[in-house]
């Protein structure tokens, strides 16, 4: 099942509904991408509160598009992790070190809105001197 | 014994009060996820002060804590490890290199209000101008 992308400003939300096969991994992949540059969006949540089971290609693979995306612009930030999910990840020794988490939605937004206005700041700041 | 864990503003503190059996060490890991959401709390202390013995699952145990708090957006800080368990634990390769250590309590909440507060900073001075 294909993962529904919602733009919520210059954010995108991936809101995973089920576990996701290699294929719909892929997919998500390609489907942000593109979107990140259609929308040019700053930010990308991958909301996945709803899944309890995440296998070590879907977690490498959500390593993958962060660090894709990251390369074309956007943040990622990887939310609502389960406990159980994070227990997993922990024993299988896949941590998302180099990547932001979050405990759920609003916080994953609350996170990217810091690192824009941040950004815009700097911006501002550099270009008026 | 269970564990007792306090809510100061954000964080959470878990005050080990004797030598943690493995069911003590599973049911502190459930509280704290389980409260980690309730509270949305962005910090978590374990204060080992109390205890002289920490066996090696207990000690993976708290690793997989840090770990698994850090996957749902908190920071852990284990404090108080007494200079006999740092030994025994140096002793037996187990080491913390992956989690922040502090030396008690008081130095824990600071480097956790650092943490925070430096996201605070950044984020007021670049809302400010």
């Amino acid at each position: 099942m294909p993962v529904p992308i919602l733009k919520q400003g210059t954010y995108l939300i991936a809101s995973v509904q089920s576990a996701l096969t290699d294929a719909d991994t892929e997919r998500l992949r390609d489907d942000l991408m593109k979107q990140v540059s259609k929308y040019r969006a700053h930010g990308i949540i991958v909301d996945v509160t709803a899944i309890d089971v995440l296998d070590s290609f879907a977690a490498r693979s959500l390593r993958t598009i962060a660090h894709m995306t990251q390369l074309r612009g956007a943040e990622t930030v990887i939310v609502g992790l389960q406990p159980e999910v994070a227990f997993a990840m922990v024993q299988l020794g896949l941590t998302f070190d180099d990547m932001h988490t979050a405990l759920d939605l609003e916080e994953g937004l609350a996170w990217l809105e810091n690192k824009s206005s941040g950004r815009r700041h700097r911006d501002g700041r550099d270009s008026g001197r």
